[in-house]
């Protein structure tokens, strides 16, 4: 396949007195920092989702992002094509890391088996571009929440098809990332939460929950898999109430039912501010949480993965136009997250340009 | 045309005790109070766009609508069904009026003429259904938002062209609310403010907005439609500041620009809260504003039109099923508003069924 | 003692017909709902801070109750002539119980000591009251906020004389709650948080919490206190983050420490919305916790004690005055709250009158 | 008088390498940026609540701040006392400003004739002092909310006498404001708002407001003060609704009354994201007010005066125990504030120490 970003280069470190807006200022993935390079303390992922997926549209426009490597399709066959322009694009911004949805790489079919082989088609490709790239899979996971399916929840439903449906993703999703190499599995329970409590019964809700995640962790074992297992904590959307608010709520839940040895937290700075906390709070929380199987630092981070946003990240889209690059960095994965339309987690947005090929969107 | 909603007769009132769910409880269109009629008192109006428009999508999932007289087509034929649709439905529920955006009832075209054409071929079919039903149209407004050419604004967009495309909106959307006898028109800057104040300079797109508004003002008076404008305060989304952000907000702008003698205020209850005030505290500023032409009533509601949602407002959908009706109420306008996903405005929601036919939204 | 209120009787249930204010208008004592009486569902209480100690002052004025019967002093003196003033309110209010925190009842003394004398000679004042009253203690607690000693928590504090004075203050506190029959003892750890975490090492703080409050229930054990442990939780004030934030982070916290079975919780409504919760959830979340001793209810109020604050609560002054009753009720403790000056947690106030003649003041 | 701070020598600019506490690390009072010196850019200024009278306290326990200088008396004496203690700190601090309220200055007398004298007997030094420093009053305000008098509002007070009283105590906060040769003059409408709007005339409120205001500008024109009138925006405390909540709300007024001409604001930090804005929001705001004297500079400063809090901002404290020193700067005011007890405002805080000898306190 030709470059789709034939002018650009490998994007080098420069230093801060660079002028070149396709250079890193800050990041040196050689430099040696408390004992270790910069690439090894910040094991940069960039999100497939926020840089090839997302359209930029908000609750008020439709999409206005730009990408002319996309046929207007959501066939298998663009997707396998977008699988390629992500490894050049990821490639060329040197992270050692990308993570995905398992509907944001491959489209959903007319029921479970197509959608499996659709699924397959493009692992295939990644597994192709990881051998040619040398880049790894930081984690996987499924899309439970875009899909109407899944309206009053996945593994909290009240509806034991979707249940079923949500835990045959899920098991296929973990198949897949343990296929590709894959450091950890992702859960974040987009609609595991509730509208309102008239029509709720939480606490057999809960009881559902960890159900699943105990056969998710039932499974892990089965086929071997060796990924950390992480909770991404998030309040108040989609949902009235997610159940998974935040660290405090997660890890009171892990511990009811006899989950805490088998997860990690993944922490998420908009999320911890949006729910009346600092990114650092959630990170202690993580860290003093005692059932973390490596040592912990200063500030928890060895309990918890972590994942952020910036202002003026790096998008595939920006890049394509030469016109911003990455200056943002956190511990250990990397949002390269497309500037995207306000929820309540991204109050500000900057959009330029057309409107979307896709009606497709994950978180 | 046969009748969507055979099943369904004219809703009644019934009083408290009626078990009847497709029933007015409170709303007795006939009862004098304090020496009018409730239907006087309280002029409902069914919202074209909340109740026959919305997907019910939210930022994390496609649209879960069910309206079985779609035929998944945006065209024109299917625009003009939907309004006879829509008129029965309204007609059942006894609202003497409604209210649309532009391009709720009709689809975008190739350029502005088609456009335009497509919104007088639909226009047509709801004079007619006006003239059957004796419903009269509260306001019209034009959706400058949705479309990604708005994606910096309209009025204060930074391209020239896009205040000019917008001005021609306006002016159709203003002789369409003419035609058809609107008792007002109103103006959402859906996108009239900014992200980051780097690189916007508030003064000059204040000083278009009202250069904008003053011809809207001038053109109101070549044409001689007689309805009332009004601007609908609403804060932080889409943009992170909107420049329409609250009442008082809003006033200082009208006074600013001596626009004040020529518009009121449509206060939205969801858009008083998200300003960190209460729907009393808008209505009460509006009303204190002393630039009325009607009399003030104790809480200011002569100096401001009322738009609200409710958490069980009846919706088309609904209505189609058999399982809700009606039992929300203010004072003149009546947002019969399909239950959507959340934004920041509606932050709860409750939705059922099946993915949407048509990707197009308006507010 | 003569009649602090000599021309008011006790307060009768007269129906939603009545005029009279002071009349209960829908509590009605002795009506059987559910199978039990109104009097033995809503467990009524009136706290002793709210009622008789709060000078409604803020951050940005003096205090303005007005109380006839205080003489100026913060005397023993004064504190049991307080007390029989007290029960002559809550004896016409007609409320079966009250609840303190030990500083409000009696002064700080110059000691320890003197401080323990102190309470003994009033707590012989209320045992008297209770007697003659038939009206009983629900819960009693420790004020570990107001003294300057506590700056930086209580059993949290990096000093290990204020860890050991806040144990002899909850051991006192235990101790009178015991002898005056208290139906349960509530632990609100007002300065338990940090205000940064830069110094802060938040696992040690919460170690340190988990010991003091085991050693709390030692003591019970010891003494053979049958009355029921609680915490309330509560977020954001006075520290930027309280330990005990929400009911998810206090069950987390009773998890990892094997503190449960040993507790309850005290959900306060306010307390709930300022965590963005409601107060259904918090009792929700409480309920469905699986350690309650008691069965647990739709909305799981067995697990939970309920703490509420109403805009237009009966005060004592008011009631001095003739011009309030109190028409508040909730499930199982009555805030009979003095009207407020605003904290972020009660953000409306009505006030009046003068300057209050004593600067302590309690939770 | 012997110095207060004897081992403090003036405080000097060292650099960024400098390990000296008590030494201006970024502010080098003659170094020129922009073709003016940090000095002349920077107009700081010590306001005297925050760092001399402020005493550390919450609403949930009395105050921590340490001054050795406080006999523990709330006299004249010691008030002058006082006066010249602070202008040792303010000297040796290098501020070219300080700001008070009249209550922190001086105490509150048996009626408003001994209130005055008390106020001219410390004004008396507070000239000496300016003398034989050359530090200038940057502005003087009138303490409006502290006093119980003033629960319901002062200019918008439902009672005349309450009205009257203020009028005459900002008369003469104007007075000694002109004696001192203020820069300026703010009002902060501390209690000006409504606790609800069912016992609230909004409208007649706001005229009582612009009446007092306009009486306050043609009071300045009789005594010939030439220094520039400013209100401060700030929102939701203490009263529910502040009339003056944020710069909008405000130039609505302003531009309603005709008292655009005479005012400009003063914006604070705090206050504009208390309001859900940014600082540089208000500040443009404000700049565009097109009624602005002085020129207007990119961010609208011209047309608003500064004021900022620190999180380590120096405190007459810290500085007497030789731990801190301010390392704060904001563009035309330095709030040098003691660190304080949260209120929404400031929801951090650092304390230490022991009680306070004086319940007074102003904002």
């Amino acid at each position: 396949m030709p470059s789709t970003f034939p002018d650009v280069s490998k994007i080098q470190f420069e230093g801060t007195k660079s002028k070149n807006p396709l250079a890193f200022k800050h990041y040196n993935p050689d430099e040696v920092v408390e004992g270790k390079t910069m690439k090894e303390q910040l094991r940069f992922s960039v999100t497939y989702w926020h840089t090839f997926r997302g359209q930029l549209a908000d609750m008020f426009g439709v999409g206005t992002a730009v990408r002319p490597w996309e046929d207007g399709t959501n066939s298998v066959k663009m997707a396998q094509k977008r699988a390629r322009v992500a490894f050049e694009f990821i490639e060329k911004l040197g992270a050692p890391f990308y993570a995905f949805h398992d509907r944001d790489v491959a489209p959903e079919g007319k029921d479970l088996r197509e959608t499996n082989r659709n699924l397959d088609a493009v692992v295939k490709v990644l597994k192709e571009e990881q051998a040619r790239t040398g880049i790894k899979l930081l984690w996987g996971t499924a899309c439970l929440f875009v899909h109407p399916r899944y309206v009053h929840g996945a593994a909290t439903s009240c509806n034991a098809d979707v249940f079923a449906y949500a835990a045959a993703q899920v098991k296929k999703a973990i198949e897949v990332t343990h296929e590709l190499g894959g450091a950890g599995y992702v859960f974040w329970g987009g609609r595991e939460g509730y509208t309102t409590l008239l029509n709720t019964n939480l606490k057999r809700e809960m009881d559902h929950l960890a159900k699943f995640l105990h056969m998710a962790v039932d499974y892990k074992r089965t086929i071997g898999f060796k990924g950390q297992f992480y909770i991404e904590p998030k309040p108040k959307e989609p949902t009235k109430h997610q159940y998974d608010s935040d660290a405090a709520a997660c890890l009171n839940f892990l511990r009811q039912f006899d989950l805490l040895p088998h997860f990690k937290l993944n922490i998420e700075t908009n999320h911890a501010t949006l729910a009346g906390h600092t990114m650092q709070h959630e990170l202690e929380v993580a860290g003093s949480a005692g059932a973390c199987r490596l040592s912990t630092s200063a500030l928890g981070s060895a309990a918890a993965m972590v994942t952020s946003s910036a202002p003026a990240a790096a998008t595939a889209t920006g890049f394509a136009n030469g016109s911003t690059t990455s200056t943002f960095m956190s511990p250990t994965s990397w949002s390269s997250r497309a500037t995207r339309r306000p929820t309540r987690e991204n109050p500000t947005s900057t959009t330029v340009g057309e409107p979307p090929s896709s009606p497709c969107r994950c978180r």
